[in-house]
Protein backbone atom coordinates (compact mmCIF):
# COMPACT_ATOMS: atom_id res chain seq x y z
CA UNK A 1 0.00 0.00 0.00
CA UNK A 2 2.05 2.58 -1.30
CA UNK A 3 1.50 5.59 -3.75
CA UNK A 4 4.47 6.64 -5.95
CA UNK A 5 4.37 9.74 -7.12
CA UNK A 6 7.13 9.73 -9.63
CA UNK A 7 8.44 12.74 -12.04
CA UNK A 8 8.61 11.21 -15.55
CA UNK A 9 11.07 13.82 -16.92
CA UNK A 10 10.73 16.02 -19.92
CA UNK A 11 9.33 13.15 -22.12
CA UNK A 12 12.72 10.43 -23.31
CA UNK A 13 12.64 7.77 -21.67
CA UNK A 14 16.47 7.87 -20.89
CA UNK A 15 16.08 10.92 -18.81
CA UNK A 16 14.18 9.15 -16.34
CA UNK A 17 15.35 8.17 -13.34
CA UNK A 18 16.91 4.56 -12.45
CA UNK A 19 14.24 4.83 -9.47
CA UNK A 20 11.55 5.86 -12.02
CA UNK A 21 11.89 3.49 -15.10
CA UNK A 22 12.02 0.43 -11.82
CA UNK A 23 9.12 1.82 -10.28
CA UNK A 24 7.32 1.53 -13.89
CA UNK A 25 8.21 -2.21 -14.57
CA UNK A 26 7.07 -2.73 -10.74
CA UNK A 27 3.82 -1.13 -10.25
CA UNK A 28 0.35 -2.80 -10.15
CA UNK A 29 -1.37 0.04 -12.01
CA UNK A 30 0.34 3.94 -13.63
CA UNK A 31 -2.12 6.75 -13.19
CA UNK A 32 -0.71 9.20 -15.90
CA UNK A 33 -1.70 12.49 -17.31
CA UNK A 34 -2.22 13.00 -21.00
CA UNK A 35 1.44 14.64 -22.08
CA UNK A 36 3.32 11.62 -20.63
CA UNK A 37 4.90 9.67 -23.64
CA UNK A 38 4.72 6.26 -25.40
CA UNK A 39 8.30 5.47 -24.91
CA UNK A 40 7.70 6.08 -21.26
CA UNK A 41 4.20 4.14 -20.90
CA UNK A 42 6.42 1.29 -23.04
CA UNK A 43 8.38 0.90 -19.19
CA UNK A 44 5.36 -0.06 -18.14
CA UNK A 45 4.83 -3.66 -16.82
CA UNK A 46 2.66 -5.29 -19.83
CA UNK A 47 0.21 -6.79 -16.95
CA UNK A 48 -0.19 -3.14 -15.33
CA UNK A 49 -3.55 -1.33 -15.59
CA UNK A 50 -2.76 2.27 -17.14
CA UNK A 51 -5.39 5.21 -16.46
CA UNK A 52 -4.92 8.57 -18.35
CA UNK A 53 -6.36 10.85 -15.90
CA UNK A 54 -6.19 12.99 -18.80
CA UNK A 55 -8.69 11.94 -21.04
CA UNK A 56 -10.46 9.18 -18.64
CA UNK A 57 -13.96 10.71 -18.34
CA UNK A 58 -14.83 12.49 -15.04
CA UNK A 59 -11.41 12.95 -14.08
CA UNK A 60 -10.46 15.52 -16.72
CA UNK A 61 -9.88 18.82 -15.00
CA UNK A 62 -10.89 18.10 -11.24
CA UNK A 63 -8.19 17.40 -8.97
CA UNK A 64 -10.21 16.34 -6.20
CA UNK A 65 -11.35 13.30 -8.68
CA UNK A 66 -7.34 12.37 -9.50
CA UNK A 67 -7.10 12.77 -5.59
CA UNK A 68 -10.22 10.38 -5.02
CA UNK A 69 -8.87 7.75 -7.12
CA UNK A 70 -5.38 7.49 -5.74
CA UNK A 71 -6.81 7.24 -2.24
CA UNK A 72 -8.63 4.33 -3.72
CA UNK A 73 -5.97 2.56 -5.80
CA UNK A 74 -4.12 2.89 -2.98
CA UNK A 75 -6.23 0.70 -0.96
CA UNK A 76 -6.45 -1.87 -3.38
CA UNK A 77 -2.89 -2.38 -4.48
CA UNK A 78 0.72 -2.73 -3.29
CA UNK A 79 2.53 -0.31 -5.76
CA UNK A 80 0.66 2.17 -7.01
CA UNK A 81 2.36 4.80 -9.80
CA UNK A 82 1.18 8.47 -9.96
CA UNK A 83 3.24 9.35 -13.11
CA UNK A 84 3.94 13.00 -13.41
CA UNK A 85 5.82 14.99 -16.43
CA UNK A 86 8.98 16.52 -15.40
CA UNK A 87 8.97 17.09 -11.34
CA UNK A 88 6.24 16.09 -9.14
CA UNK A 89 6.38 18.91 -7.04
CA UNK A 90 7.35 21.61 -9.78
CA UNK A 91 3.99 22.36 -10.74
CA UNK A 92 1.22 19.91 -11.52
CA UNK A 93 -0.22 19.93 -8.43
CA UNK A 94 1.76 16.86 -6.71
CA UNK A 95 2.17 18.27 -3.29
CA UNK A 96 -2.23 18.24 -3.32
CA UNK A 97 -2.05 15.13 -4.37
CA UNK A 98 0.49 13.78 -1.78
CA UNK A 99 -1.19 15.58 1.19
CA UNK A 100 -4.43 13.72 -0.21
CA UNK A 101 -3.02 10.43 -0.41
CA UNK A 102 -0.76 10.73 3.29
CA UNK A 103 -3.92 12.28 5.02
CA UNK A 104 -6.17 8.62 4.22
CA UNK A 105 -3.52 7.01 5.97
CA UNK A 106 -2.04 5.52 2.85
CA UNK A 107 1.87 5.70 2.71
CA UNK A 108 3.33 8.14 -0.33
CA UNK A 109 6.60 8.54 -1.38
CA UNK A 110 7.83 11.45 -3.59
CA UNK A 111 10.43 10.58 -6.91
CA UNK A 112 11.93 13.44 -8.33
CA UNK A 113 12.50 13.93 -11.75
CA UNK A 114 14.06 15.94 -14.24
CA UNK A 115 11.85 19.01 -14.95
CA UNK A 116 11.23 20.43 -17.62
CA UNK A 117 11.64 23.76 -16.82
CA UNK A 118 15.52 22.81 -16.79
CA UNK A 119 15.92 20.08 -19.63
CA UNK A 120 13.76 22.23 -22.13
CA UNK A 121 16.23 25.03 -22.00
CA UNK A 122 19.26 22.43 -21.84
CA UNK A 123 17.98 20.92 -25.20
CA UNK A 124 18.38 23.88 -26.98
CA UNK A 125 21.78 24.03 -26.08
CA UNK A 126 20.64 26.83 -23.13
CA UNK A 127 21.72 26.96 -19.85
CA UNK A 128 19.56 28.94 -17.58
CA UNK A 129 22.18 30.01 -15.89
CA UNK A 130 25.88 31.36 -17.08
CA UNK A 131 28.86 33.43 -15.82
CA UNK A 132 28.44 37.32 -17.15
CA UNK A 133 24.12 36.56 -18.30
CA UNK A 134 22.45 35.33 -15.65
CA UNK A 135 22.74 35.12 -11.76
CA UNK A 136 19.98 32.37 -11.32
CA UNK A 137 16.46 31.62 -12.87
CA UNK A 138 12.72 32.43 -11.67
CA UNK A 139 10.03 29.05 -12.85
CA UNK A 140 6.82 30.60 -13.24
CA UNK A 141 3.22 28.65 -15.28
CA UNK A 142 1.52 31.61 -17.92
CA UNK A 143 -1.80 30.06 -17.03
CA UNK A 144 -3.66 30.70 -14.02
CA UNK A 145 -3.07 29.16 -11.19
CA UNK A 146 -6.06 29.14 -8.22
CA UNK A 147 -7.86 31.71 -10.72
CA UNK A 148 -5.18 33.96 -10.20
CA UNK A 149 -2.22 35.11 -13.25
CA UNK A 150 1.23 35.84 -12.22
CA UNK A 151 1.93 39.73 -12.65
CA UNK A 152 5.10 39.77 -15.03
CA UNK A 153 6.03 43.17 -13.95
CA UNK A 154 7.10 41.95 -10.73
CA UNK A 155 9.27 39.44 -12.49
CA UNK A 156 11.05 41.84 -14.94
CA UNK A 157 14.68 41.28 -13.58
CA UNK A 158 17.27 41.39 -15.95
CA UNK A 159 20.01 39.91 -14.07
CA UNK A 160 17.80 36.46 -14.19
CA UNK A 161 16.68 34.18 -16.74
CA UNK A 162 12.79 33.47 -16.60
CA UNK A 163 11.43 30.11 -17.63
CA UNK A 164 7.31 30.27 -18.14
CA UNK A 165 5.75 26.45 -18.26
CA UNK A 166 2.27 26.64 -20.03
CA UNK A 167 2.98 30.15 -20.92
CA UNK A 168 2.26 29.57 -24.64
CA UNK A 169 -1.73 30.89 -24.92
CA UNK A 170 -0.87 34.33 -22.78
CA UNK A 171 2.43 35.05 -24.24
CA UNK A 172 1.37 38.55 -25.83
CA UNK A 173 -0.04 39.38 -22.21
CA UNK A 174 3.80 38.18 -20.84
CA UNK A 175 5.56 39.80 -23.14
CA UNK A 176 3.74 43.16 -21.97
CA UNK A 177 4.21 42.76 -18.57
CA UNK A 178 7.60 42.14 -18.84
CA UNK A 179 8.49 45.20 -20.77
CA UNK A 180 5.96 47.03 -18.16
CA UNK A 181 7.95 46.12 -15.57
CA UNK A 182 11.26 47.29 -16.95
CA UNK A 183 12.40 44.68 -19.35
CA UNK A 184 14.15 45.65 -22.89
CA UNK A 185 11.82 44.86 -25.77
CA UNK A 186 15.06 43.22 -27.40
CA UNK A 187 15.60 40.79 -24.40
CA UNK A 188 16.36 37.27 -26.32
CA UNK A 189 13.74 35.21 -26.36
CA UNK A 190 13.63 30.92 -27.02
CA UNK A 191 10.58 28.75 -27.76
CA UNK A 192 11.57 24.89 -27.16
CA UNK A 193 7.71 23.08 -28.08
CA UNK A 194 7.79 19.21 -27.21
CA UNK A 195 11.13 19.32 -25.35
CA UNK A 196 13.47 15.71 -25.89
CA UNK A 197 10.74 14.53 -28.03
CA UNK A 198 11.31 13.81 -32.00
CA UNK A 199 9.20 16.78 -32.97
CA UNK A 200 11.25 19.17 -30.71
CA UNK A 201 11.52 22.77 -32.17
CA UNK A 202 13.40 25.71 -31.14
CA UNK A 203 12.53 29.25 -32.28
CA UNK A 204 14.44 31.98 -31.66
CA UNK A 205 12.97 35.78 -31.27
CA UNK A 206 12.74 39.27 -29.08
CA UNK A 207 10.49 39.73 -26.02
CA UNK A 208 8.88 42.45 -28.72
CA UNK A 209 8.29 39.83 -31.24
CA UNK A 210 7.05 37.04 -29.06
CA UNK A 211 3.05 37.74 -29.54
CA UNK A 212 3.32 37.24 -32.82
CA UNK A 213 5.50 34.38 -33.41
CA UNK A 214 3.47 30.90 -34.55
CA UNK A 215 3.78 28.59 -31.08
CA UNK A 216 1.91 25.39 -30.12
CA UNK A 217 1.62 23.79 -26.75
CA UNK A 218 3.56 22.25 -25.38
CA UNK A 219 6.50 24.75 -24.87
CA UNK A 220 8.71 26.11 -22.28
CA UNK A 221 9.35 29.81 -22.99
CA UNK A 222 13.06 31.04 -21.93
CA UNK A 223 13.56 34.50 -21.53
CA UNK A 224 16.76 36.61 -20.65
CA UNK A 225 19.83 37.17 -21.97
CA UNK A 226 21.27 33.38 -22.00
CA UNK A 227 18.11 32.47 -24.56
CA UNK A 228 20.53 33.83 -27.46
CA UNK A 229 22.98 30.90 -26.71
CA UNK A 230 23.45 27.80 -28.25
CA UNK A 231 26.53 26.61 -27.21
CA UNK A 232 28.25 24.83 -29.87
CA UNK A 233 27.47 22.00 -30.95
CA UNK A 234 25.03 21.18 -27.68
CA UNK A 235 21.86 22.06 -29.15
CA UNK A 236 22.17 20.03 -32.47
CA UNK A 237 23.85 16.66 -30.87
CA UNK A 238 20.83 17.12 -28.27
CA UNK A 239 18.25 17.19 -30.89
CA UNK A 240 19.69 14.59 -33.03
CA UNK A 241 20.48 12.75 -29.72
CA UNK A 242 16.49 12.80 -28.97
CA UNK A 243 15.57 12.16 -32.49
CA UNK A 244 16.90 8.99 -32.62
CA UNK A 245 15.88 7.51 -29.07
CA UNK B 1 35.53 11.83 -29.56
CA UNK B 2 32.52 12.97 -27.59
CA UNK B 3 32.64 14.64 -24.06
CA UNK B 4 29.04 14.28 -22.42
CA UNK B 5 28.36 16.77 -19.68
CA UNK B 6 26.10 14.29 -17.23
CA UNK B 7 24.16 15.66 -14.24
CA UNK B 8 24.39 13.17 -11.26
CA UNK B 9 21.40 14.54 -9.39
CA UNK B 10 21.44 15.17 -5.50
CA UNK B 11 23.52 12.63 -4.82
CA UNK B 12 21.16 9.32 -4.72
CA UNK B 13 22.46 6.36 -7.39
CA UNK B 14 18.95 6.09 -8.11
CA UNK B 15 18.08 9.58 -8.96
CA UNK B 16 20.58 9.53 -11.65
CA UNK B 17 18.75 9.22 -15.08
CA UNK B 18 19.07 6.31 -17.04
CA UNK B 19 21.12 7.74 -19.66
CA UNK B 20 23.84 8.73 -17.10
CA UNK B 21 24.14 5.74 -15.36
CA UNK B 22 24.91 3.94 -19.08
CA UNK B 23 27.34 6.32 -19.69
CA UNK B 24 29.08 5.86 -16.47
CA UNK B 25 29.46 2.39 -17.67
CA UNK B 26 30.73 3.03 -20.85
CA UNK B 27 33.14 5.76 -20.16
CA UNK B 28 36.60 5.33 -21.01
CA UNK B 29 37.20 8.50 -18.46
CA UNK B 30 35.12 10.09 -15.54
CA UNK B 31 36.51 13.42 -14.67
CA UNK B 32 33.84 14.67 -11.33
CA UNK B 33 33.54 17.55 -8.91
CA UNK B 34 34.28 16.79 -5.02
CA UNK B 35 30.65 16.40 -4.01
CA UNK B 36 29.50 13.59 -6.29
CA UNK B 37 29.19 10.67 -3.85
CA UNK B 38 30.75 7.09 -3.66
CA UNK B 39 27.86 5.49 -4.74
CA UNK B 40 27.83 6.75 -7.71
CA UNK B 41 31.23 6.60 -8.81
CA UNK B 42 30.66 3.20 -7.74
CA UNK B 43 28.65 2.94 -11.34
CA UNK B 44 31.94 3.80 -13.48
CA UNK B 45 33.02 1.45 -15.01
CA UNK B 46 35.91 -0.88 -13.06
CA UNK B 47 38.59 0.34 -16.02
CA UNK B 48 37.90 3.35 -16.67
CA UNK B 49 40.14 6.68 -14.99
CA UNK B 50 38.50 8.75 -12.50
CA UNK B 51 39.78 12.58 -12.02
CA UNK B 52 38.19 14.51 -8.95
CA UNK B 53 38.87 18.00 -10.70
CA UNK B 54 37.93 19.22 -6.65
CA UNK B 55 41.38 18.05 -5.02
CA UNK B 56 43.51 17.34 -8.19
CA UNK B 57 46.71 19.60 -8.01
CA UNK B 58 46.69 22.17 -10.24
CA UNK B 59 42.66 22.04 -10.90
CA UNK B 60 41.12 23.04 -7.95
CA UNK B 61 39.39 26.56 -8.22
CA UNK B 62 40.56 27.31 -12.04
CA UNK B 63 38.18 26.87 -14.24
CA UNK B 64 40.33 27.26 -17.68
CA UNK B 65 42.27 23.92 -15.90
CA UNK B 66 39.04 21.97 -16.08
CA UNK B 67 38.33 23.08 -19.09
CA UNK B 68 42.04 22.52 -20.83
CA UNK B 69 41.83 18.83 -19.55
CA UNK B 70 38.27 18.28 -20.68
CA UNK B 71 39.51 19.26 -24.28
CA UNK B 72 42.69 17.30 -24.10
CA UNK B 73 40.72 13.84 -22.85
CA UNK B 74 38.12 14.85 -25.73
CA UNK B 75 40.78 14.41 -27.94
CA UNK B 76 42.45 11.36 -26.52
CA UNK B 77 39.39 9.38 -25.58
CA UNK B 78 36.46 8.20 -27.56
CA UNK B 79 34.24 8.69 -24.47
CA UNK B 80 34.47 11.36 -21.66
CA UNK B 81 32.04 11.65 -19.24
CA UNK B 82 32.06 15.01 -17.16
CA UNK B 83 30.12 14.49 -14.14
CA UNK B 84 28.58 17.47 -11.75
CA UNK B 85 26.16 17.37 -9.05
CA UNK B 86 22.92 18.35 -9.67
CA UNK B 87 22.16 19.51 -13.57
CA UNK B 88 24.95 20.49 -15.51
CA UNK B 89 23.35 23.77 -16.89
CA UNK B 90 21.92 24.90 -13.78
CA UNK B 91 25.01 26.88 -11.87
CA UNK B 92 28.30 24.83 -11.75
CA UNK B 93 29.30 26.83 -15.28
CA UNK B 94 28.82 23.63 -17.60
CA UNK B 95 27.83 26.35 -20.46
CA UNK B 96 31.58 27.56 -19.73
CA UNK B 97 32.83 23.74 -20.45
CA UNK B 98 30.57 22.88 -23.15
CA UNK B 99 31.85 26.01 -24.83
CA UNK B 100 35.54 24.95 -24.15
CA UNK B 101 34.96 21.47 -25.32
CA UNK B 102 32.95 22.58 -28.57
CA UNK B 103 35.01 25.41 -29.27
CA UNK B 104 37.91 22.75 -30.07
CA UNK B 105 36.01 21.17 -32.42
CA UNK B 106 34.88 18.24 -30.07
CA UNK B 107 31.54 17.20 -30.06
CA UNK B 108 29.90 17.93 -26.58
CA UNK B 109 26.55 16.11 -25.22
CA UNK B 110 24.86 17.81 -22.75
CA UNK B 111 22.66 14.97 -20.60
CA UNK B 112 19.94 16.86 -18.01
CA UNK B 113 19.89 15.40 -14.61
CA UNK B 114 17.77 15.93 -11.30
CA UNK B 115 18.73 19.60 -10.17
CA UNK B 116 19.41 19.53 -6.38
CA UNK B 117 17.70 22.88 -6.44
CA UNK B 118 14.08 21.07 -6.64
CA UNK B 119 15.35 17.83 -5.16
CA UNK B 120 16.49 19.20 -1.98
CA UNK B 121 12.87 20.86 -1.11
CA UNK B 122 11.38 17.38 -2.35
CA UNK B 123 13.19 15.21 -0.34
CA UNK B 124 12.08 17.62 2.93
CA UNK B 125 8.74 17.06 2.34
CA UNK B 126 8.20 20.54 0.59
CA UNK B 127 6.80 21.04 -3.37
CA UNK B 128 8.69 24.64 -4.17
CA UNK B 129 5.29 25.36 -5.42
CA UNK B 130 1.89 24.83 -4.45
CA UNK B 131 -1.54 25.97 -4.77
CA UNK B 132 -2.43 29.00 -2.36
CA UNK B 133 1.42 29.33 -1.36
CA UNK B 134 3.59 29.75 -4.19
CA UNK B 135 2.80 30.76 -7.64
CA UNK B 136 6.55 30.14 -8.75
CA UNK B 137 10.07 29.73 -7.87
CA UNK B 138 13.56 31.73 -8.08
CA UNK B 139 16.73 30.00 -7.84
CA UNK B 140 20.24 31.19 -6.98
CA UNK B 141 23.60 31.15 -5.54
CA UNK B 142 24.37 32.66 -2.40
CA UNK B 143 28.14 32.91 -3.05
CA UNK B 144 29.69 35.11 -5.42
CA UNK B 145 29.39 34.74 -9.15
CA UNK B 146 32.22 36.66 -10.86
CA UNK B 147 33.03 38.54 -8.28
CA UNK B 148 29.44 40.19 -7.96
CA UNK B 149 27.02 38.73 -5.11
CA UNK B 150 23.37 38.72 -5.65
CA UNK B 151 21.36 41.70 -4.29
CA UNK B 152 18.73 39.96 -2.34
CA UNK B 153 16.70 42.99 -1.80
CA UNK B 154 15.15 42.67 -5.38
CA UNK B 155 14.06 39.07 -4.53
CA UNK B 156 11.51 39.54 -1.90
CA UNK B 157 8.68 38.48 -3.58
CA UNK B 158 5.68 36.85 -0.95
CA UNK B 159 4.42 35.24 -3.86
CA UNK B 160 7.45 32.80 -5.21
CA UNK B 161 9.54 30.55 -3.07
CA UNK B 162 13.66 31.15 -3.41
CA UNK B 163 15.87 28.48 -3.29
CA UNK B 164 19.64 29.82 -2.33
CA UNK B 165 22.11 26.82 -3.41
CA UNK B 166 25.79 27.65 -1.44
CA UNK B 167 24.28 29.84 0.77
CA UNK B 168 25.34 28.86 4.03
CA UNK B 169 28.36 31.00 4.82
CA UNK B 170 25.98 34.05 3.57
CA UNK B 171 23.24 33.20 5.15
CA UNK B 172 23.15 36.10 7.81
CA UNK B 173 23.36 38.54 4.67
CA UNK B 174 21.09 36.80 2.51
CA UNK B 175 18.04 37.23 5.81
CA UNK B 176 18.97 40.52 6.14
CA UNK B 177 18.97 41.74 2.50
CA UNK B 178 15.29 39.81 2.23
CA UNK B 179 13.88 42.09 4.93
CA UNK B 180 15.30 44.96 3.88
CA UNK B 181 13.48 44.12 0.14
CA UNK B 182 10.26 43.72 2.09
CA UNK B 183 10.12 40.07 3.07
CA UNK B 184 8.38 39.12 6.20
CA UNK B 185 10.72 38.36 9.20
CA UNK B 186 8.33 35.28 10.27
CA UNK B 187 8.83 34.11 6.44
CA UNK B 188 9.36 30.17 7.00
CA UNK B 189 12.91 28.90 6.01
CA UNK B 190 14.14 25.07 5.47
CA UNK B 191 17.39 24.19 5.92
CA UNK B 192 18.49 20.85 3.83
CA UNK B 193 22.02 19.75 4.09
CA UNK B 194 23.31 16.49 1.99
CA UNK B 195 19.94 16.31 0.35
CA UNK B 196 19.19 12.45 -0.45
CA UNK B 197 22.65 10.82 1.07
CA UNK B 198 22.39 9.37 4.52
CA UNK B 199 23.51 12.01 6.46
CA UNK B 200 20.24 14.26 5.47
CA UNK B 201 19.21 16.86 7.79
CA UNK B 202 16.41 18.98 7.77
CA UNK B 203 15.90 22.42 10.25
CA UNK B 204 13.28 24.47 10.00
CA UNK B 205 13.13 28.25 11.16
CA UNK B 206 12.16 31.85 10.43
CA UNK B 207 14.00 34.32 8.08
CA UNK B 208 15.01 35.98 11.47
CA UNK B 209 16.12 32.94 12.85
CA UNK B 210 18.54 31.58 9.97
CA UNK B 211 21.33 33.84 10.58
CA UNK B 212 22.01 32.11 14.28
CA UNK B 213 21.06 28.79 12.97
CA UNK B 214 23.90 26.04 13.13
CA UNK B 215 24.07 24.78 9.59
CA UNK B 216 27.15 23.37 7.39
CA UNK B 217 27.76 22.68 3.97
CA UNK B 218 26.33 21.60 1.16
CA UNK B 219 23.03 22.62 2.13
CA UNK B 220 20.17 24.13 -0.12
CA UNK B 221 18.05 27.24 1.65
CA UNK B 222 14.27 26.72 0.93
CA UNK B 223 12.72 30.80 1.86
CA UNK B 224 8.86 31.05 1.57
CA UNK B 225 5.75 30.23 2.64
CA UNK B 226 6.18 26.40 1.55
CA UNK B 227 8.72 25.87 3.52
CA UNK B 228 6.46 25.32 6.72
CA UNK B 229 4.92 22.30 5.13
CA UNK B 230 6.00 18.63 5.44
CA UNK B 231 3.73 16.61 3.10
CA UNK B 232 2.25 13.72 5.66
CA UNK B 233 4.33 11.24 5.68
CA UNK B 234 6.33 12.50 2.23
CA UNK B 235 9.63 14.00 4.10
CA UNK B 236 10.22 11.33 6.50
CA UNK B 237 9.49 8.60 3.72
CA UNK B 238 11.68 10.45 1.81
CA UNK B 239 14.66 10.32 3.85
CA UNK B 240 13.86 6.80 5.16
CA UNK B 241 14.20 6.06 1.42
CA UNK B 242 17.67 7.99 1.34
CA UNK B 243 18.98 5.87 3.92
CA UNK B 244 18.13 2.80 2.66
CA UNK B 245 20.46 3.32 -0.53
Amino acid sequence: MTVFLVGAGPGDADLLTVRAARLLAQADVVVHDRLITKEVLDLVAPGAEQIDVGKHPGFSDTQESINDLLVALGRRHGCVVRLKGGDPFVFGRGGEEAQAVAGSGIDVEVIAGVTSAFAGPLLAGIPVTHRGLSHGVTVVTGSAVSGATVDFRRLANPDLTLVVLMGVRRRRTIARELVEGGLDPTTPVAVVERASTDQQRVLRCTLAQLGEMNVSSPAVLVIGAVAALDLGRVGALAASYAMST
